[in-house]
Formats: structure tokens, sequence, C-alpha cells
């Protein structure tokens, strides 16, 4: 039974599930929780010797092996004795071996082990010991147990924590497993980013190979918590000793535990309750008694860990609900689009569409308009000067209609140019213009601003080529054609636009682009809206273009370096890419953008750019990053490079532009 | 002229260049060097205005671009003031570009540019200056330069030494160069291994990017020089103000000099003189006069460098001629050979021949049956006992005959059993064993060992099985199957081995394997003549095997971790993968193996193995390095799995054997 609803939440943190003991009773032990208001249980997978189950093989050289097996059931794993451990067993036959076993896979259905059970690996194991039958031991166990919970197609698997600091030979052997398992999660649970970032380094960055925190009475910093955002959370265990009592002797949880859960439900992390109720609520507690009117027959079938789920599902939902705007946007999230070739393909209808429907952004150009003519023409000459105003790039007329109101709310007469390169926006724009009926007003020219012979100058020029990372969709190539045009005093809206880098977390968006298995993917930056990520240091502003810009050495090329120190209570990260954004001053004071501390609320048109990074850079606590990024351009193509070249150096991704470039 | 003769050595080092200062006049420049004695000269790229050189080009838009170009010699670039960098030409007309110019590429003919000029970029540039002119002006020289020297085809270009501590703008100009170039070598000057590493790392360990290093009257530790040796160093540059002065007052090397020189020469380094002559050896000088016998005339005309080219061609030739085990395996340096299924393949006729061909073995091994005859027979029972000797995997014969050498040298009687399992070699032993008249000693059994039913059983189980790691040609695996036959008390030969493996700098493997673009070859194991490399800390034993081996519990799954420490003075280094090493003990004191430090001499059936990394690891002088390998076992195949966990984590290679395994 979900924790209860949170409007636009489909996610799986609607899911709780609780940590149980061994028992033998599967069917049992599922019946009581699922009825308790709990949807999966973290079970230990049980142990077992079969016996006289007896198979033969003929391996390609001839020879015979046989194997015998025993059937005996054996005590739970997790209370297995030294007596128990594989090598210790009987040795008169020698060829025994223990397998896993949990009654029977017969005892539940399999869609209930599949939905409802996450098996739990015995917690003795220790894979790196100095002891080496102990090690051997543990690989076994590890084997058959996570083989016997394929074999139930379990949807997950928690796997202890590494015991010391090493963690090789536990990684060889998971990482044999992930190679082979499709169907199965393995979980990892560790308190340590460290050992974590280890194992999954060794495991090649697995993308089956999840986490699940253990959720304490002491937190760690905010900083040191929010690194885990970008990995591979998919389960926070809390235990019951973490929970306070409030007044009425409910058990509750601190403002901080609060928003960290809360923070888990946004991010799509189940929680999974662990250990024994530590709080009485007999019914004799009359504070409890009287607020749930629950009778004394009630009250004892009542699941014994109840009163903590029933919490987690009031913070659950209490949550605030997604805005809309997000709720849209929840299909976009984590997916990566290649930016736009606006100059070299042409726009489609559906693109037009929902640009147009981004009224924030409108109502910035207006306002920016209006404060330009307002400059320009005072209001004595209002009635008696006529501005030229040029649309560059007017696709299919947001922007004269925004500059055309801009006019009408300040009182000045304006002559408008619509300047198109799409001869289909074209279509739609003589339309526009006969229906409002401002022919007398707009002159639509169906031509690449870049070669435009203007008739006349302009005293206003309007665009807007921007793309997510600012001058990625080559505004500024466009508008040093465009300025020909433009009166020696004219106004660009926008005046400047600056882009905005900071180094992130993002497993997720790691593994996908690593999905395709070729370079040409890691050299590519992609749009995206971002979600599972962890925001490593405050963005950094990287290169400004500005408009007009008559100097006579200009050039759009550009590099910068950037020097990122993370807060010191972070701890050490892991980099797998960098967030682009931009910022455009349209006029004066009027802005508009996407860099996180300065967004324009409510603006859809952009999502934030992201460049990854071939090899994942791992950053020790108090070290610096330091990243190089050019801007590039030839002839016929502008592109990016990007480099890290501290704590270590990765290779130039992009060299002349061979992965990803934007055609001229 | 080459610096002379030394037996077995063809390679590049009996070149030596010479460091000229710019000149107008290439051809005299050249004559007068190569005249001298020099093969090469080592000289500035000169640099031009080109005048009146105009072209046209439209572009997709349909804009028009016109460039005009200027031609008039400027000074060379060694000796540019700033007056005549890029940025501070006249902005009379703005377009105006700077050409890379040498007088004209027909001054020397193609082939005179290709081999005997190597280009030297000009040395003032900083492309990582923080004075933005300095750099744009320094990235339009490099470019412009080393677009010259493309044009000329030279074979080479040195480049200077990054200014600071930082490259990260430098080293993407020269990679993007690098993408673009196929016919040149950039040839990178440093004295600082951590900037040539993070160089080399932002450019991808380009496999054209090369090394020149600087050798200055005080030289570094040996082992920090050593590390130099597994990196593509092409050229060693020699001042004259590193020579000092004999009692004859000629130039010459100190010892520590000389000992370098020769290693350069060993690993095809070659050598450039650069500086003034700095040893007067005027006429009037007497010993010199008196030794040469020069005249006045001749002296006069000699290249004022000739005394210093004539020491350096006088170290060539003293160097200790090759081996001719080394000469004949020089064409096997450094090429990567996939090691031997010897289980699943039988070998070919021509691989027989070669391996039967190293005597050094076979003396071993009769040594060693030697040994064991006498400690199981003694003198009394010597003629009346006989000895059931099985040589297991005997192939053509080779083991049998030091077998029964051994007999006839100890005066025992012996029964030969010659098992084997390739029918190919079967026929051949047969006719051995006609023409050596064995008939009555020697039964030979076309069969597997591992599945023959031995009429009886064996006093002495003789094989060679061994691959270059020992066990990975499954010696363990086959032996398992043999020792069925083995008496009790009954003596394996080998006795047991043990694999070694040390961690190595090989920019040249390296890049062999990169060249595949797959992970396959990353995840192989070579059999391969090292030569080019850095051996970086001592070897240390690995996995052993001993025979006969009747534990219970065997099992031939190993697994090792290792923690290497490198010497203190040896600074940081990279680390591109290990070689391994194995040794044999045959009977007691009787061994045999490859391990460096106790390495049978003149013994060629196998070269070391090398397991890479798909990522060279970076070590910080300091750190230890932490290795870990596994032998595993499957019912079809044996592989190896190996990683580093320490200072870094790399991925876990070969995971369940998918890329590199042995057959079973």
């Amino acid at each position: 039974m979900p924790l209860g609803d949170n409007l636009g939440d489909k996610s799986d943190s609607r899911y709780c599930g609780v940590e149980t003991e061994f028992n033998d009773d599967m069917p049992h032990v599922l019946s009581c929780n699922v009825n308790g208001g709990f949807d999966f249980v973290v079970a230990p997978l049980g142990f077992s010797k079969l016996k006289m189950f007896a198979f033969t093989k003929f391996d390609k050289t001839g020879c015979l092996l046989i194997h015998y097996l025993d059937v005996e059931k054996l005590q739970a794993a997790e209370h297995m004795e030294p007596g128990y451990r594989p090598s210790l067993i009987d040795k008169a036959s020698r060829d025994s071996t223990v397998l896993p076993f949990a009654g029977s896979d017969l005892v539940l259905s399999p869609s209930q082990w599949s939905s409802h059970v996450v098996g739990k690996i015995s917690s003795w194991i220790d894979l790196d010991s100095e002891d080496d039958i102990l090690r051997v031991d543990s690989e076994i166990t590890l084997k058959q147990e996570l083989a016997w919970a394929s074999h139930l197609s379990l949807q997950a698997c928690l796997l202890p924590t590494p015991k010391g600091t090493s963690c090789g030979n536990y990684a060889r052997c998971v990482n044999q497993i992930l190679q082979n398992l499709n169907n199965m999660q393995a979980v990892e649970l560790t308190d340590s980013w460290e050992l974590w970032n280890s194992f999954r380094v060794l495991c090649e960055h697995h993308s089956q190979l999840s986490i699940a925190l253990d959720v304490l009475s002491s937190l760690p910093s905010a900083n040191s918590i929010g690194r885990w955002f970008g990995e591979p959370v998919k389960a926070a265990i809390v235990h019951t000793d973490t929970f306070i009592t409030n007044a009425r002797g409910y058990p509750c949880l601190s403002k901080r535990h609060q928003n960290l859960l809360s923070r888990f439900f946004y991010y799509s992390i189940q929680i999974v309750l662990s250990g024994k109720p530590v709080h009485k609520l007999s019914g004799g507690n009359s504070a409890a008694g009287a607020d749930h009117s629950d009778n004394y027959a009630q009250q004892a079938q009542r699941h014994p860990l109840r009163s903590y789920l029933d919490y987690v599902g009031y913070l659950y939902q209490k949550m605030e609900p997604l805005p809309e705007q997000e709720r849209f946007e929840l299909g976009y999230r984590d997916f990566l689009q290649s930016p736009l070739q606006p100059l070299m393909d042409n726009l489609e209808a559906q693109t037009y569409e929902t640009f147009e429907k981004d009224s924030v952004k409108y109502i910035q150009y207006q306002r920016a308009v209006s404060k330009a003519l307002v400059d320009r023409i005072s209001d004595e000459n209002a009635s008696t000067t006529t501005v030229v105003l040029m649309v560059v790039g007017a696709g299919r007329g947001p922007l004269v209609r925004a500059s055309l109101q801009a006019a009408e709310e300040t009182g000045r007469k304006l002559k408008v140019y619509a300047v198109e390169k799409n001869p289909n926006a074209v279509v739609t724009l003589h339309s526009l213009v006969k229906l409002e009926g401002w022919e007398n007003v707009v002159t639509i020219i169906s031509s690449d601003m870049r070669c435009w012979d203007a008739p006349e100058k302009a005293d206003i020029l309007v665009s807007e080529l921007l793309g997510s990372f600012g001058d990625n969709e080559l505004s500024p190539e466009c508008l040093d054609g465009a300025e020909r045009f433009l009166k020696p005093d004219g106004i660009s809206i926008p005046s400047s636009y600056t882009s905005f880098i900071q180094p992130v977390t993002t497993s997720k968006l790691y593994n996908d682009v690593k999905l395709h298995k070729d370079l040409l993917h890691f050299e590519t930056a992609y749009v995206v809206k971002l979600h599972r990520l962890a925001r490593l240091s405050p963005s950094q502003s990287v290169f400004t273009f500005t408009h007009p810009n008559y100097s006579p050495n200009r050039s759009n090329q550009r590099y910068k370096k950037l020097r990122f120190e993370m807060p010191n209570d972070t701890g050490s990260t892991i980099v797998h890419g960098f967030a682009g954004y931009f910022d455009a001053i349209l006029y004066k004071d009027v802005h508009l953008g996407i860099e996180p501390s300065t967004a324009t609320p409510n603006m859809f048109s952009w999502f934030p750019i992201f460049f990854p990074l071939r090899s994942p850079v791992y950053v020790k606590a108090g070290s610096p990053l330091e990243f190089h990024i050019w801007r590039c351009c030839g002839n016929t193509k502008v592109w990016y490079e990007w480099c890290v070249t501290s704590p270590t150096s990765s290779p130039i991704h992009n060299s002349n532009g061979r992965s990803y470039w934007v055609g001229l």
C-alpha cells in the first residue's frame, strides 16, 4: 500500500519497505508486512544443504565429474555459526556443496517474489579478509545467495557494507556477477562515500550497481549528504532508533531528518524501515489510544512498525506538490537531447509552438523593448518620430508581437522589419500580419540576416538566438552579420549574454552517455532537464558577448580557465561533467536566464546544457578542480573543446570539433 | 654520416644532429653541418610576411571573404622583437596575416627537408600566458610554424618547454594539430616529468607526441632518469657546456654521462649537439695537433663542433655489441604476441622447431633428472632397478632425449612413457624413437594426460608445460590429471613454479594496445620481448604451484594483493601495465626462469608476459601502488582478472574472462 497520494509524484518513492529477520515461513512474513501497510520486505536469503540431488556432466576432455548435493535445512544465514560455513561442512563427502534455499521457490508466487521481496545477503561475509578460508567461504556464500536471488527474479539484493577499507576482491566478485545478471539490481549498502567510489570504479560504474543509505540519528553535513543525490541511491534504510518521540509518545523525526526524507521522496528514493519498535504504544497509552480510537483488538493486529510507517506516510503526503511546470517536464528529467542546429536546420512548427508558449520570456522582451523605446524617444517626440526596429530571427512572430505591444504600451511609433531565414516560418508570419492588421507597420524579409542588404538602418535590433549556454546557437556570429544595419548609436536587445558552468555528480547521465560506447557521445554537449545530480560548487561565469560590438579586433573565439573549490565539509567527490547555463541582459536591468541562483522564474524555453567527461574525475576533499573550455571558430562551424587539468588531467575533449559542432 | 658501426645496431641512434641558429641561407647551413659530420640540423623556422598574395572564397551563406596577405621578410623568429608579433603588425590593413617562411621551400629539395631538417618552434611563445594578447599571438605563431613544417614534410619539430606549471591551452593547440597531422612528429622538450605527463594526458597519449631530453652537466638520480626509458623519448640534446675536458684538452663526458649516452644508443634515442664550442682546440694545441696529424688548413675547415661529434661517435662505437641472442630477437622487441593456447590448439612444427633449439633449457632438465635419478636409486641398485619415467607433453621428444641422457650420465636404467596429445607430434616422436633405436626403452602414448589410463605408476613425472607467467598455459590443471599415475613418493619435475610481476612504464606497448580501439585488447595478457620500458619497482612473487599436490582442498584458483613502493628518488610515474615472469624449481637446486634478477642466462623459450591497464595509472612520488590479480577457473577455461586499487581504482580487467582466457 503506497504511502499515499502526492500530486504529480508517480515515482518509486511512494513505496515503503521494511527490513525483516529470517523466518522460515515466508508467506506469513510477507502477508504480515503487506497487511501491516508495507509494500515490500528486505529479507535475508535462507540457507540450506540440499541432499541427494545429483547431476552428472561430461567436460570436453571426456572426464566424468559428479556433484553430490545434500538437502538439509540449516539455520538462517544471519545466525550462521562458523560451523555452517561452507569450508566447515562435514568433509566425509568432499564434494558436497551448500545451496541457498528459502523453504522453496514455490512458497511465494513469482510475482510476489519479484515485487515484494528484496534479498538481504548474509552480513558475516568478508571477501577481503586476510583469512583465506573466511574469504573463500564468503565468496561461495555471496555467489550462492545472489544466484538464488536471481533464480527468484528478485528486483534487488542488499549487500553488506565492505568490512575494512579495502574492497578489491568483494568488487571483483560482484562485478563478475553484474556482468552476467540482467534481471536484478545489486544494491550496495555503505556509509562511506570513498569506499563506495572505489567499489563502483572497480565495477566500471555498472548501471545495475546501486546504493542503499543507512539513515542514523546523527546526520553528516548538508554538503556531504548532497553528494549522494548524484549517485545511484535506490533506497534509504531508516532505523527505528533514529526516530524521536513527539509529545504524544508517537515516533517522529527531527526537522533535518524530515527535510532529508523529503529530498529522498523528490529524488524517487524508497524508504525501508528497519529495527524493532522502540516506542511503546500499548493500548494503555492513553494519548495514542484516544487519538486513533483503536480498539484493543485492532491494536493487537497492528503491524509493530505501523506507527513509524504512518509517520513516513504523513511526511510523504505533506510534501509540497510539484508545480504544474515541473509536472509537465517530468518526462524530460535527465533525458539527454542533442542541442538544436538552428542555423543549419529549419525548426519545425511543433518546436515554434512549444517555445511560443513561454509567456514569461516574451514579457521580459516586451519590458526591455519598452524601456529602450522610452530611452530612445522622449515623450514630446513620441508622436512625430518613428523608431525602426528589426526583429532578426523573427520565427512565427512572437517577438514582433512583443515589440508592437511595447510600442502601444509606451505610445511610441514603430516601423518593424521581421527578418527570418526559414521560408516555412515566413509563410506563417505573413498570415499573422494579415490577421492582426499589421500590414502598414511590419515588413517581412525572407533572408538570412548575415546576408540581407537592408534598405535602411535600425534603431533597435531585437533577437532571441540564445541557446542553453548563451552563445551555443551562434548568436554572436548571427549578430555580427546583423550589426551591419544597426545605427552607430543603435540598441541591441539582448545587449549581452554570459555563460555559466559548474561541476556536477550525475551517475545517471554518465551511464546514459556511456551506453553509446563511443567517443562521439562523450564529446557532445547535451540539453537536459537536470534532476538527479549533485551541484558540487557554485557556478562561475565563462564567456560574455556584448552587442553591438564595433571593436576592430573582435573575435568570437574564447578561452576560459576556471578553478572550482568544493566546500570543506563536502568530502571527496566524483565529477561526471559540467552543467552549463546562461544569463542575458536584454536591456539595462531587464534580464533573462537559467543560471540557478538568478534564474527567471517559470520560464521553460531552456533546459541546462551538460558537458560530459569521458572518465569521471575523482576530486579528493580539499583539492581544487581546474577546468578549461574553449570556443573555437572555423569557416563552417563553431565548437567547444574542454578538459580538466587538476587534480588530474583529462584528455582534451572534442579536439577540432571532431565529435560535436554547430554549423555556420 | 652516421656515428659509425656497432654490430647489430641498425636503429636511429646512429644518427647525430646539431642545433643551429636561424640563418637565411638554409642550403649553406645544411651543407656546412652535413659536411661537418652531422646527419641533421635542428633549425628555427624562419618567419615572414607574404605580400600581395590574395585569395577569395565564398562561404556557404553567400558572403564574400577576402584575405590580403603581404610578402616581406622579417627577422628570424628566434630574434623576434615584440614589434614583430602578429598582434603588433601594422594595423593599416587589418586583414594582413603573417605566414611562416624560410626563404622558400625550394631552397632545399623535398628529401633534404624531410631527412636532414628538424624544425624548431619559436621559443618565445607562451600559450598559457595570463596576457591574452601574448597568448593569442603565441597560438597563431605555433600554428603557422607547424603548418609550415608540415608543408615541408619535416620529420619532426621541436617545441619549447611550457613556460609555467600549467599547459592546458598549449596542449589543446598541439592536440588539435596532432589530430590533423599524419606526417610529422611533434617533439616536446621538457625537463619536468610532471609537466610532460600532464601534457601527454591532455593530448590523449597521442603516438606522434614525443620527447627530446635536455642533457645538462648535473644529472638527476638514476631512478629518476630510468622513468624516461618507458616514455617516447626520441632525442637527447647534449649541450656543449655539458662536456668536460680531458687531459689533452679535448671534450669528453663524465662517466655517468657516458653511461647515459650508452643507454640512449641502446634505446634508439638520437643525440643532438647544441651550443657553441667551449673547448678551444686551435692548431697550436700541441697534443691535439700531434694526435690527429691535422694540418692547419684542415683544422680551419673542420666543423666547429667536430671534436664533440667525434667524441659521441667514439662512445657509440665502443658500446658493447649486442650478443647474438639479442640480435636474433631484435625483430621481437616490444612486439605484442597473444599467448599460446597449447591445450586447445596443437602447436605447429615450426613452433616445436624453435623451442627445441633452446639447449640451455634442456641442459637444466637433464641436470634435474640426473639429480632425481641419483636420489631415487642408489649406486648399488643402479643396475637392477628400472625407474619408470613419464614425460607428459612429450612434443617431438626433447625431454625424452634429455631424460635418456641423464640416465646414461648417471648409469641408471630407465623405462620411459612419452605421453603426447598432439597426433602430429606423435608421428615425429615415432620416427625419432626408431631413428635413435629407443624402441625398447620408450613407449609412446597418444593421449591427453588428463584422461590417460596408465598401466603402471611413475617414479618420475617430467613436464614442461610452463608459460611466461608460469601457470598461464595450464600446467597446474594438466599435472592435476597426470598426478593420478605418479607413485605416492614419486617426483615431479618441475617440483614447483612461481609467477612474478612488476609495474612498468611503456608508452610504446600502451599505444600499440590502444590502436585496436577495443576493450578486448586491453584485457589480454601478451607475450612480449620487453625493450623500451621502465621497471618501476622490483618484481614480487604472485602465485606458486607445487607438484605433486595431494592436499584434499587443493584448488588452482588464486588471489594475490601486492603493494609496490617506488624508490624515493624516482619521482612520480605512470604505470601502463605489469610485466610478468616465472621461476620454476625443476628439482632441488636446479631452477629455470625469466624473472630478471634470477633469470637463466641464454635461454630464449620465454619472453615476459604483459598485463596492460585500460587507463594508465598516475602514481605520485611516495604513493604506494596496490595491485590485485586473480586466477579464476571455470569448467571450460582458466583466466586472470586484475585491477589497481591504489593510488586510484581501475576497473576490474577481464571480468569473467570476457576478453582473454585459456581453454581447458
